[in-house]
């Protein structure tokens, strides 16, 4: 396809002498470009087809970075990407020193605010607000929140402060009914109660035709007194700000305008955006969680729906069928059915399963709740999302020695959604908590073990595995709380957890000589007793962990074993790239320890 | 006094025999008894006070513990514990194996969740009524939650949870308007507008007229209908609860009916109680904040206002100081202007102070907004809270590189506020931040040279200080980014930072032969190349630090220099006590440091 006007935007000054008609075309030209290109590279789908005309009309109507866009999540950015000057770079999106699939201060200057985790955009957009007012700079500050980072409580903490506060800013509420699922929570049914009234929506209609700015204001008090009488109350008017909406978030006609109103009015203000996952990809529009975060595809054909054998598939397979016979078990996630491996579990099980949102710390604290009074609640987190709840693990959970299983996915290096979402700092926040104790399984026959122990054990247990494919080593059957010796009689012992056993078992048979393998697969806590004794068997000790060093585990068996030598990732935050590709540049893939192994002791 | 009731109260059951009338005089007589309790041992004050009636109702009409009744926070819960049986115990409140001053499963089956930071109870609410529904119980789970802890993030993610899955409950709103400081927010205003609406209020003395259920009912609907008419919305409306009241939390006659009412009503509620801090001692009445915590004092007389030379108070004078000269600097505390010692900085410099309520989460991720716009903010949060922020820090503030500094008051033993304030898990999540400098102060005249040097600070930064009283060990005036040698020429070196230091000094003083002490002001990122060369000087070093072992900079330099010995609290919750008796209890005192040295090498 030939682009009539998207080829030249390389700022987005280029597209404010555009005609809304123009406009139109211009956004159906980024639909076909990044469904080309997604399909190509992989990436986010669902939420960027969703955004276009939103983003087109926030960029034709302000002036960003002067007025500062802060996009929640940043999963829903590639349209600003495409208008800020990064089209040329969509090749190398979220690939090692490509293009972030999120926001990066570091790639453009209008990405004021970076991204990865969700529910921070409001507090940003109140920091910039206040700044901005204090510095005396003429600026509208800009957010965008998806109703499901509305979920997450520091949105509504940051509300708080909006509305008491008072500076001016726009928020933008892009209701779409997911997070990355089908959206739960109070909160989503008030947004469809506003979204559906129908009265409402003729009152809307009427409003639009409005374009003096006096009575603008004035029926738009006029539009919440009247909701107030026949609608459910506003979340947004009960914590200080004004309201406005919905209106559909991919009309031109009808965002623009509305827009250019909003500028000129004073406070906090939230305007409900209504838009569509995945819109003008059929494929998208009907699956839009399928299609959130997808892998290179042929557009005609859309993703075929290949069983996963990986480790969250594994894990969900695994507790669905332990849940069918003991009720007592409650799976829990925030926001993530699909990614945690548990949409089957949800399906077959609604009655032992629980969608909190985008709201960790809930999700701990109100499973140390259902523990003691006698369930068995699994939370099911990945590593990074769960640093949200290291406070209500340690307050909460450990501290009153409740039953809670952690299951704590992809741990270790994630890959291609890089420094945001690496899961590296796990073994560092975890060997905090008193009393906790932490498996990692080497592989499906290891974890499924862990899984059956965890239904007696007593205490907090948290279970690290990584984002991989699951495979069977072997089919070992000795005391989990003991680490596992694989080989016996080297002088050489290679020491890891997790994925690492895996590859030190590819590492083992590529080296001329003989090592052993230690499965530390009780990470904590450390049985130096044990690795004491053992160790005496061994001249040389080789520790490797997908972890930083600071809080690793290697670092904890250094200061008891001096002599032990240590592999871990540096105290950076690691970037983007493939999972195989950025453990062999910090020294924990195959090629990279069999190498240093080799040239060491060859 | 004699008491007529109280002294025959050993479970809340026997209070179910007494008339209304007869609950008048059993709340005068704990309003008398908790006074002079407190006035004796210290202890939180004002919200007991505050609580006496509500609790009297509670346990009146609801069984606990089959209708589990959940405390936020838990500093209001003395009535609760003296109706639970604990009376008797009350000499040893907040003392070392005496009666906590917090909730705590082990003391009472009627402790049924622990508590001690914020927010935490609808969240535990939830999981009890959930778990209950499930396992065929029948109860209804309270909670009881003040307007300050509403404005943390966990509570509103809880309350999207409860509204949609509807299970039975009963939300207590005890909103005093204060949460430990005079509360802030728009969730606030709202509240205040409910409190206030005069029309509103003469309707609800209709309403308390009607006994009949269904017309209860019936009323109810009516009250919150009309209330959408004429009020601002609640919050809890819309989120799915039903909303009651508000009611005047110290009159049983109006409460003991509507509880009762509610008893029999489906789904959530959320009943909006009004009650007045420090209710019944004057001087509480008046000066709220000034005795929620106090030590002990003569009833008469209150407490003497007395100049404090502690850090927290010198923190606040130093960056007022400096805020005079540097407009940019702005500071930062989550509910604890008067904790902080920013209450003067919060009256003088109103237009460079934000109090974002009990909200650390938006507190951090706003103050990187703050800096990357090129202001200068100063988060100030205790070690023990600033735990919720750990992911913000991370993700929001280090790896955008922002200017924030981060004082972090309350680092190390806390005392007699036990397991649930110790802040000894910081250099642990603190080490985990990649690129954060971590800085400690032995004394006032470093603490004034970090907080000079943090307003050129590149790059994020924190300052851990004690619960302390400040005083000058010297006046040293070396690089802070080096460790300070003190004394030159023993063999054995003594290493610490913060108030270790000073203690360290003690011993120094009493040691019947030479040390030296090396002060590591610079906590992270540990200068190893500097410590190596140092440590051939001796033959003995000893690390002492008031952190758990895992994470603590004495574990992380044992793991580099092998040869140190290394003195930690061990990986347990550590109990309540006073702060002295902590640290020789767990030989990081100057008696049980000098005990050891003298026994190893006098």
């Amino acid at each position: 396809m030939k682009y009539r006007f998207l080829t030249d935007i390389k700022q987005p000054k280029a597209i404010k002498k555009l005609t809304i008609s123009q406009l139109k075309v211009l956004a159906e030209e980024i639909r076909h470009f990044l469904l080309h290109s997604v399909a190509r590279t992989g990436g986010h789908l669902s939420s960027n087809l969703g955004t276009i005309e939103l983003t087109l009309a926030l960029h034709y109507v302000f002036d960003s970075p002067k007025d500062p866009i802060i996009w929640d999540v940043g999963h829903q950015a590639y349209t600003h990407k495409i208008l800020t000057g990064r089209m040329d770079r969509f090749d190398s999106l979220r690939q090692a020193d490509g293009l972030s699939g999120f926001l990066k201060r570091s790639e453009s200057e209008h990405d004021v605010f970076g991204a990865g985790h969700a529910s921070t955009s409001l507090s940003a957009a109140f920091g910039f607000a206040y700044a901005n007012q204090k510095l005396g700079r003429d600026s509208t500050t800009i957010a965008v929140i998806g109703d499901g980072a509305l979920t997450g409580g520091m949105a509504y903490e940051a509300l708080n402060l909006i509305g008491d506060q008072g500076q001016r800013m726009l928020i933008i509420v892009n209701d779409n009914e997911m997070s990355i699922a089908k959206n739960v929570g109070a909160l989503n049914r008030s947004l469809t109660n506003l979204r559906t009234y129908r009265g409402y929506t003729g009152l809307k209609q009427t409003v639009q035709k409005v374009t003096g700015k006096g009575a603008m204001t004035h029926l738009a008090n006029l539009k919440t007194a009247l909701r107030h009488m026949v609608l459910p109350n506003s979340l947004f008017e009960s914590l200080g700000a004004k309201y406005f909406g919905p209106v559909d978030g991919h009309n031109l006609d009808e965002l623009i305008p509305l827009l250019r109103r909003l500028k000129e009015l004073p406070g906090p203000m939230v305007l409900h955006t209504v838009t569509i996952k995945g819109k003008g990809y059929t494929q998208a529009e009907s699956q839009p969680e399928f299609y959130h975060g997808v892998g290179t595809f042929v557009i005609e054909e859309g993703m075929t729906n290949s069983a996963k054998e990986d480790f969250s598939a594994f894990y969900g397979q695994t507790l669905l069928q332990m849940a069918k016979d003991d009720p007592r078990i409650i799976a829990i996630t925030a926001a993530m059915p699909s990614g945690t491996g548990l949409a089957d579990f949800s399906k077959e099980l609604p009655n032992q399963f629980l969608d909190v949102g985008i709201a960790e710390e809930n999700a701990v604290t109100m499973a140390a709740a259902l523990a003691l009074q006698g369930l068995r609640p699994y939370v099911t987190i990945y590593s990074t999302f769960l640093q949200r709840a290291f406070d209500q693990m340690l307050h909460d959970v450990a501290l009153q020695n409740a039953n809670v299983v952690f299951c704590i996915d992809r741990s270790g290096i994630v890959g291609q959604d890089g420094e945001t979402h690496q899961g590296v700092y796990g073994t560092g926040y975890l060997s905090l908590i008193p009393g906790l104790t932490v498996f990692s399984p080497k592989d499906r026959h290891e974890f499924k073990r862990m899984l059956e122990a965890s239904r007696q054990f007593q205490g907090p247990l948290a279970i690290l595995y990584p984002r991989d494919s699951a495979i069977d080593l072997n089919q070992d059957e000795t005391d989990l709380l003991l680490p596992e010796r694989i080989g016996q009689g080297s002088r050489i012992l290679l020491v890891g957890y997790g994925r690492m056993v895996r590859i030190l078992h590819q590492v083992k048979e590529r080296l001329p000589f003989e090592v052993d393998i230690l499965n530390h697969r009780l990470v904590l806590p450390i049985r130096h007793d044990v690795l004491t004794d053992m160790f005496k068997d061994y001249d040389h000790i080789h520790v490797y962990e997908e972890a930083i060093y600071h809080g690793s585990l290697a670092e904890k068996l250094k200061a008891v074993h001096p002599q032990i030598e240590l592999q871990t990732l540096p105290m950076e935050f690691i970037p983007q790239g493939l999972i195989p590709d950025i453990l062999e540049k910090y020294g924990l893939g195959p090629n990279a320890i069999t190498y240093e192994l080799t040239k060491r002791y060859g």
